[in-house]
């Protein structure tokens, strides 16, 4: 008898009835919904014959003790972002729980391989700006120091939110602990993007996680009056950064997967009768081949410049953030298309361009794969985020196969 | 003897000693500050033989009567923007009072033709928001049902600012009462561009200030997540704005001195990781000519249009003001030319971007022309707004020379 999906969908309609509003899902992680979202499913655990336990970052733990210490790890997380859908995250959790109690009904609580479900703390990042909370000290790739500063939007420090919630901010490298035995990492999320809806396809095995490189470029010309200052005489701001925002397209288009994104434009003095002196973006670029990310930034830079010289102005850049792209494992990105052939007929390849708590846990070195389902009209971190409830029940479906292949294949090793 | 450009500076630096902090003048209309100036100025009206009063929208009216009633006016303004320049409308202001003085020599006070020096009330609108206002009630287009409701950024009323200055709102239109017998008008004023620093000439004769067509023109395609949209999918707000951006520099050079600005960009969510949904840029664009104004406009809308389809977007246009170029009159702009190459040799004409209260005048039928002297680096509105001395002292005797022709003028008329 395959995971139950039916009883998937029932869970998550249960769990938007507790915690979203009018608005949407509102587990917010570190606050009372989202601990409320955690002690609801505590509740199903009853009478299962598992053991559960917090890690030291704040991560919840459901282990199925199997024949070898080995585990297979199936996560994602409960934590959403402010007015979220019903699906990001909690459907790969819930999921994984329908994968656990199959083999509890099919093994009689004794699998060959111990199994695991974790959710994962914190994977938004919505309230302190950090996103990965918990699969990244997981990881061993949390930065307490830079962390411990950090505030909500009324003040709240990260440290206080954390001990509200039992967790000691200083302990959380204790969260490495967990790592030990795990042999393998599967986590099924909606795609968050149009790729499947628009190939009409329900299910993909991804790839691995983009790299991301964020910077902030500034370029500086010469506020001047606009009704005074003749075309000849302007250092126009402006201008460099628009040639730039249509640059960005012509460089992210030599690679098929690559993506280039100016989602902030700021001008100063910014206003109508001003000619830009200053004019601040944003730009977020991404792949998941190292080379080209390291191309694409070198490209970018060589033509701001270029514009900047055209233009008469200047330019600066910043990094606001970057990562590198970590590809998921060849061996179980090749059971993952297994299982979706078997339940869907059809799969497809891709790369995931949002970063999921899979990508630190494969930084982890262990062996990491994801299953995407199509989102509607590509659609998330917003009430209206949906996903067709028969692609839901495939992405169950899909999800036990590969646990099943996945175990196997580290009984094997 | 020529009017006295010494004593001319010896004001402005008495003015911006009793008005000016370490950020510049803040004579601001209808503050304190701003009434300082003027009981300071009416202190050098003792002993002159002339009659001077205030209008009904807070005009400040000097008059010298002549032989005949018909009246040559001279004027500026005393008010000034926050952390403004020494010279923006002062010059023109204490330039005016200069020629009056030398008249009042000259004649023993008996001058052929009436001569009047106006300090308009509040030219800059900088508190509330309403340019030119005092030279608008003049002229009859003022509109007081629309400038009732103004408030300053402390919620202070127009309307009650103007009671503590001695001005009842619903009496500002008694003010066109001054227009009586107005034969010319005269007005001196700093370039505030760079077009004379440039050329190396120190006075030009102004043609008209510029049409202004400004409008908000609103790009929407579809918000998306920067990450797992593909360049392919987007309807990126943000691609069609650049393309304006660029483009507006192609439609306005396509006229010698029309100028077409973008100079406020807004983008929503305006987010590091969210493709553009909508973006908003305010767009100026100015020429003397009304045909050649409507055609960019035109031209403007019409390539936005074809850029929206291009991206798969849509924009919309509002209005956010607009008025008509005001050309001054071609037999002052003569002797304004005249007077300019008496003085220093060379002269040159171009319009004026930036507004002016002599376009209120103008647009009241009033013979009118203005002289611009260089302003250093094309800046004003900013304490380092400047001028050389000895621009000053040639821009004061140009305004003496043009007096003296323009009342021959009249006599002739």
């Amino acid at each position: 008898m395959p995971a139950n999906g039916i009883e998937t969908l029932a869970l998550l309609k249960e769990l938007r009835e507790l915690t979203a509003d009018a608005e949407g899902a509102q587990r917010l992680a570190w606050t009372d919904t989202w601990l409320r979202a955690r002690r609801w499913f505590e509740s199903k655990l009853e009478g299962l014959p598992v053991e559960h336990h917090y890690d030291a970052a704040g991560n919840h733990w459901v282990t199925l003790q199997g024949t070898t210490k080995k585990c297979l790890v199936l996560g994602s997380h409960l934590d959403s972002v402010p007015n979220g859908g019903w699906l990001d995250g909690a459907l790969g959790y819930l999921a994984g729980f329908a994968v656990l109690r199959r083999l509890i009904e099919e093994t009689g609580g004794h699998p060959p391989v111990t199994v695991r479900l974790v959710d994962w703390a914190d994977e938004e990042g919505a309230r302190f700006g950090r996103s990965l909370f918990g699969s990244s000290a997981f990881a061993g790739t949390a930065s307490i120091a830079t962390d411990r500063s950090r505030t909500d939007s009324t003040g709240v420090r990260l440290e206080d939110a954390l001990k509200k919630c039992g967790v000691d901010i200083d302990s959380i490298g204790e969260a490495t602990r967990e790592r030990k035995e795990a042999a393998a990492y599967l986590e099924l999320h909606i795609e968050q993007g149009p790729v499947l809806e628009r190939l009409a396809l329900p299910l993909a095995a991804v790839l691995g996680t983009k790299g991301v490189e964020r910077h902030s470029v500034t370029f500086r010309g010469q506020e001047a009056h606009s009704g005074s200052t003749p075309m000849g005489a302007r250092r126009d701001a402006l201008a460099p950064a628009a040639k730039l925002a249509l640059e960005i397209r012509n460089i992210a288009a030599q690679h098929p997967d690559s993506v280039c994104t100016i989602g902030c434009v700021k001008t100063f003095p910014g206003i109508a009768t001003a000619v830009v002196g200053r004019c601040e973006a944003t730009l977020d670029q991404r792949d998941l081949d190292a080379k080209v990310l390291g191309n694409m930034l070198k490209e970018a830079r060589e033509a701001s410049e270029r514009f900047a010289v055209e233009e008469n102005c200047t330019v600066e850049w910043s990094r606001i953030w970057n990562i590198e792209p970590v590809p998921f494992h060849p061996a179980l990105i090749e059971l993952c298309e297994q299982a979706i052939e078997e339940v869907a007929g059809l799969s497809h390849r891709m790369p995931s361009g949002p970063l999921h708590d899979a990508a630190e846990v494969a930084r982890a070195r262990i062996p990491t794969v994801m299953l995407f389902v199509q989102s509607l009209r590509g659609i998330s971190h917003n009430k209206i985020e949906d996903t067709k409830e028969d692609h839901i029940m495939l992405a169950v479906q899909a999800l036990d196969r590969l646990a099943t292949k996945t175990m196997a294949w580290i009984d094997r090793a």
